[in-house]
């Protein structure tokens, strides 16, 4: 049970050309490709005829042939060709789904197609930007995308469970939670760690004075969009207030897209605002976030596990649970919402 | 739930010697041997005592011994021997299975023993004939028998899912879908190509003046039957009308067993009436036959896993459906007649 | 459904350090470490803020540190620390077990703490006395305990199952059952040899002067301890009357614990009171020893396997379930006691 009526990401745009690409998306099966020209295409991933994935075939132009029979389908799902036969049965179409290719991302809509308007994509203008460097990657997570809302939305945890990778000093991070607002559509947790040693990556990188105000602001948006804006500036120059120009910052996001109640792909990127052209940073980074991420997914997916087998049985919340707890009910809000407006009959599904 | 009172193909004669060999078939797990004397035998896989399968026991002369405790079975389903006791309890006994080697196959009768009636076995005379020359394999299939009987009642899908492999002219073929035929006890499908080129492997093999007359044709017989008659002969030398002399032939014969819902027995034989010493083509042919086959096999299974994830969802159905479905509607009917004559206490198995 | 108010081997104590080890014991999941001073620990392995396993973290003295975001608990399963917070949230707590470290074994009890009383620990005074050399392993088993209860309850399996193994002589061997003999709480079933050849391994160590009277006497107390007393004195000296000090003996002990319905830990230990320094006798044990379980452990794991998917079907008894049998009255009598006892709010668990 998830949001429909929203844009999810689909895949890293860089990641798709012109051969067909396999995804389960809210439990529904789809295969995207880029046809001539370049427009990506979504549709179900499923023949209508006999159910081989549509992802199976080859793209001929401006169609999709199903690898088994030769049917031919257009981007809007309709079938125009059938081998050895003048005319197309009816009723002979596939579902097809609004994709919209903007900031690096192919954006999808699963819900009701009548309502997917491309205003309402986020505006995440650093993926793809001059004034940014961006690395990505997706990592497949066997976990409900909320657990992974959940750990974004608290940094307390980099202090443990990236012990050896991004943690800086534990026995400062561990002392200071942070602070969660709630906002309309958005709920925010922001930690401010003043007047410290800047951690090792941006000490190499942000040639400061001396020590820092370093600054960890998470934002969450409906339904699984958490960009973290993470950096560091001169201590004293101004950064708490709102002036970061002394500073240099990573905004690392996370578009979480759910596959199934137990599967869920982790689109994950860092982009920054220095040292665009050092390709060692580049490279640092890219490894660097794969490594982090995967420490996380590899965790999540144990405690999924964990949390099914000790299903009912209670858990105690903390005061850093705050935040993801925020989220999680204004995300409930949503989809009651939603599923109030589709009416008993699509409630029912 | 499978057609039981008919012969199934267990496996390939040669493929069967003194060592006890494991299959599931028809949802029974069944170990085959061939006893001293080289006769062959089939027990229910499952000692009566403590449920260890007798495959992993050993052939003793006339006896399978079980590899846990040492009971004895004779071919009959029968433990002759407990060790350690003078007398062997009542009751202590396995199924049976009758079991004939004709045509260099295994038959295997999972029903009503008293029906089983060797007459009934199907005149295969081509897989073990002086007059060809005969390749086989099997392949382990994870779907549902009719899954693979549908594909090899149409011909289209050649051209597509084995272009790399079998197809020929897949501008030809795939205008020419060919013709239906329910026959009392079988369905026919034939295709003919007439005055085309000959596909590269009968070019290299028949010494044609010309252009060929090609034909497929396809015939299918319950259960699971399917042959393949697959030809060229010189162009207007009377093939389509029946004189099939000036042209050579592959019969494709498929022997499909069920071994549960999900998992299928692909057991398959080229046998070729011409260049029968040929190494060269033998050769060809025993890798060619495995990789399409196992192509057609790995479609399947995915077919398989997208019906089952969309269970319900309509499909639509072409012009080369025609002869799968009667095959499927023929099976059906036959699938009622037998429960109904088995009576309520079967048919509520 | 297992007996739990009674002592199990958790683990064997040399292979607990202070690094978490992970157990899944009577459907529960059990983190064990070794404090510092030595003493062992035993904790629900879910930490009740967000179930990951505590066994992802990290050992801290007399705490364990919750890999995720750092809740330390205490050997009772007290949470003490919450970072980032002054209190610790009422409630905060994971359930511990006794646990008791004696004659090797890390026992634990999995039941009402309040009747965990470490004097109904067995006395195995042989797996840690010095008139006795040992070698233990661990083997996990996808089986239900009572499956390998059965087999050590059993010795004609010998013959067959390990002909290849610790098998002496089958034509002796499989003509002689043994006897089972019921106590008030526990199970005997023995067999003798008597004025025979001594089997290799034995022949080897005990400087016998010729035939010898060999023994092997199998004691199963609930709920799941087998000790098998395996040994040769020279014929006619008095073994089989009691008086063994002719005789060298093997005390092969089998400390099985149920994981879940098809999960078991097989834990083992041979011990000898013979040639004690001898390294080469304490190398062929060590893995003739895992040798010999692996093979019981892979013929069982296929038995459930077949047991499973042939449910319900008959099974025949012969003379040598007698003990097999008794032993799983005494524990189904046993269980049900437990369960009245427990009243029906524990019961209908």
């Amino acid at each position: 049970m998830f949001l429909k009526n929203t844009w999810y990401c689909a895949m890293w745009s860089p990641d798709l050309g012109d051969a067909p690409v396999a995804k389960t998306l809210l439990d529904t099966p789809v295969v995207l490709w880029r046809e001539a020209g370049g427009a990506p295409v979504a549709l179900e991933d499923r023949c209508c005829h006999r159910s081989l994935p549509l992802s199976l075939g080859k793209v001929i132009g401006h169609r999709m042939q199903c690898g088994y029979h030769g049917l031919e389908f257009d981007r809007t799902g309709a079938c125009v060709r059938v081998p050895g036969q003048a005319h197309v049965p009816p009723g002979a179409r596939v579902r097809s789904f609004p994709v919209v290719d903007r900031w690096n991302v192919i954006w999808i809509w699963m819900g009701d197609p009548a309502e997917a308007d491309p205003a309402a994509i986020p505006a995440l203008f650093w993926l793809k930007d001059p004034g940014w460097a961006a690395v990505r990657g997706t990592i497949p997570m066997k976990a409900h995308f909320q657990l992974l809302v959940d750990n974004l939305l608290d940094f307390t945890h980099v202090s443990y469970l990236h012990s050896r990778t991004i943690s800086g000093d534990a026995a400062i991070e561990s002392r200071i939670i942070g602070q969660a607002t709630r906002e309309e559509n958005a709920v925010r947790f922001d930690r401010w760690m003043l007047n410290i040693p800047p951690p090792p990556m941006f000490k190499a990188a942000g040639e400061f004075k001396g020590h820092v105000d370093r600054w960890q602001l998470a934002r969450w948006t409906p339904p699984s969009t958490v960009v973290l804006d993470i950096g560091c500036a001169d201590a004293g120059t101004g950064a708490p207030e709102g002036d970061r120009r002394r500073g240099i910052s990573i905004w690392s996001t996370h578009l979480i897209t759910p596959s199934t109640e137990r599967a869920t792909y982790y689109n994950w990127c860092y982009a920054r605002n220095f040292r665009l052209d050092d390709a060692a940073a580049t490279d640092l980074l890219q490894k660097g976030g794969h490594q982090t991420f995967t420490e996380d997914t590899e965790a999540i997916e144990i405690q999924q596990a964990n949390l099914d087998r000790s299903a009912g049985a209670p858990l105690v919340d903390i005061n850093i649970d705050n935040a993801p707890l925020q989220a999680r009910r204004m995300y409930a809000r949503l989809l009651e919402a939603e599923r109030a407006t589709a009416g008993p009959a699509r409630a029912a599904e």
